[in-house]
């Protein structure tokens, strides 16, 4: 079933323990789209500046991904540089140009407005619901944010989470969110905000799914090396929705194998710079890997 | 199958967000004794002093633990005074007053050299190897440390890991003792040091098994409230080894189980200050608890 991303399109300069790559595509509607069209199309609707050539478009193009929703504007792609150091738990921030992204006023093409499954990357709250509104008929919407928004927009994003169906966050966003500390706590407050289904994002010790009274725990992909870890949690939001949208069913069931999917979908992805290991994946691997992750939980009662 | 413990008992003085207690009974031995004797016949070797009174005995002496390794000596008993605040992940220690414990000798009774398990708590390596040399028959021996002989007692440590087949640490404290921040490389690392078999407790995130190339993942139980998180970590290897006595088989099969049982007893403890919950909770309550870790892991493949 269609499956459609709004998000971010970004040059990425990264620095982490294994090296260093300059001006590489990411951003948020990247990851997503390129991971959730290994199971289902995609239609992506983001901004890009004139320095968004041939070889970035291709990258889409060989894919299931439908990129006439990505706008091509006078100016410079969004840049973003970081650096990853210690146990890259988490990104420092070296430098941010918006760029083209700074007045991004998402364009949903006529013929994307069927889209039955929703993903509303990480951007202004407020530009999440105009996007989420557009879309009355939709079947499934989840929806990512930062601390940014929930600090400076808090009214904004209470009105977002009031029309989304799941929330995907980190951990500590999630704590920032709920103003509690306690894991259970964190999910029964953020439940009462609209969200039936809460997943939170716990980095290297996985993730997590409540929904109306139940939990379930996945843990992360122990990997001998993370290379680069940016893009991780959009890929998981990517493998998450591009499942669903495949087997057009949200069932726990399938929300739990989702999950799985996602968590599968980013230990690849923090495997090698940038996109590299994800664009050349298989589905042998990920079917492979996922299997992995049933022996990693699975014990006999 | 007998299973003997040794370890230290204390009287703790404890503070947390949710109120205080003092010279309630604590100490490793205590913790993991009273939880296994809910699985197995347990054998206590520690020392206390002579404001060991009945109330404390009484506190054994109601269950499936075999005293007669207790020794009482001239003095006070072990004390530590400790403080939780924030997410209560890590004790503040505002004393310690080592008492009787400073010069503990263990000494193994005759009658109890025939146990077929062995944990050895978080006692100094030298003490911990001595106790493994004198029962040379046993079938499975575990053993716990901490960063204090991981740092200043390494040699000895050593030699201690060289015979015991399972380790059972912190996640901090593996990296410690490994000297790598990776979890896979840190288990890689650790096995090769001499236990078969590696258990990593990560607190709130649960706890893992590594074992010749198969890893097992485990979530902690999501509580609603944590009043003491005090000797969480012999409850788990108390559970787990308790388990694993009962069931006088250490199979993959088994192991996992006893992860679990170890997990599921953890989550009782840390609900009520010090011995409380564990003094009350029921075969039923645990049996719950555990098929509540199996719905909160499962899915279908």
């Amino acid at each position: 079933m269609p499956l459609l991303a709004i998000g971010s399109v970004a040059f990425d300069h990264i620095t982490t323990p294994y090296g260093q790559q300059n001006g590489i595509l990411g951003g948020s509607a990247t990851y997503f789209s390129v991971t959730a069209s290994y199971f289902a199309p995609v239609r992506i609707v983001a901004v890009v500046g004139e320095d968004f050539g041939q070889n970035e478009m291709r990258i889409f193009e060989g894919r299931a991904i439908d990129t006439s929703g990505l706008e091509r504007v006078p100016g410079r792609t969004f840049r973003w540089r970081g650096e990853y150091s210690g146990d890259m738990s988490q990104a420092r921030t070296l430098e941010t140009q918006l760029n083209v992204f700074e007045t991004f006023a998402p364009k949903i093409p006529p013929a994307f407005l069927d889209s039955q499954f929703l993903f509303l990357g990480n951007i202004a709250p407020a530009l999440q619901l105009h996007v989420r509104r557009q879309l009355p008929g939709v079947r499934l919407v989840a929806c990512d944010t930062m601390n940014f928004w929930i600090k400076g927009w808090p009214d904004d994003l209470r009105k977002t989470l009031e029309v989304v169906d799941v929330l995907v966050i980190n951990e500590s966003e999630a704590r920032m969110l709920s103003g509690t500390e306690n894991l259970r706590r964190t999910a029964d407050s953020i439940l009462k905000m609209g969200p039936s289904t809460l997943i939170i994002k716990r980095g290297e010790h996985g993730a997590c799914l409540f929904q109306n009274g139940s939990i379930f725990f996945s843990p992360a992909y122990p990997l001998e090396q993370v290379h680069d870890p940016t893009g991780a949690g959009d890929t998981f939001a990517g493998g998450f929705m591009g499942y669903l949208a495949k087997v057009g069913d949200f069932s726990e069931t399938h929300l739990r194998r989702a999950l799985v999917y996602g968590s599968v979908m980013a230990s690849f992805s923090v495997e090698e710079f940038g996109l590299s290991r994800l664009l050349r994946v298989t589905h042998a691997e990920v079917e492979e890997r996922f299997q992995e992750f049933k022996k990693m939980t699975h014990f006999d009662v």
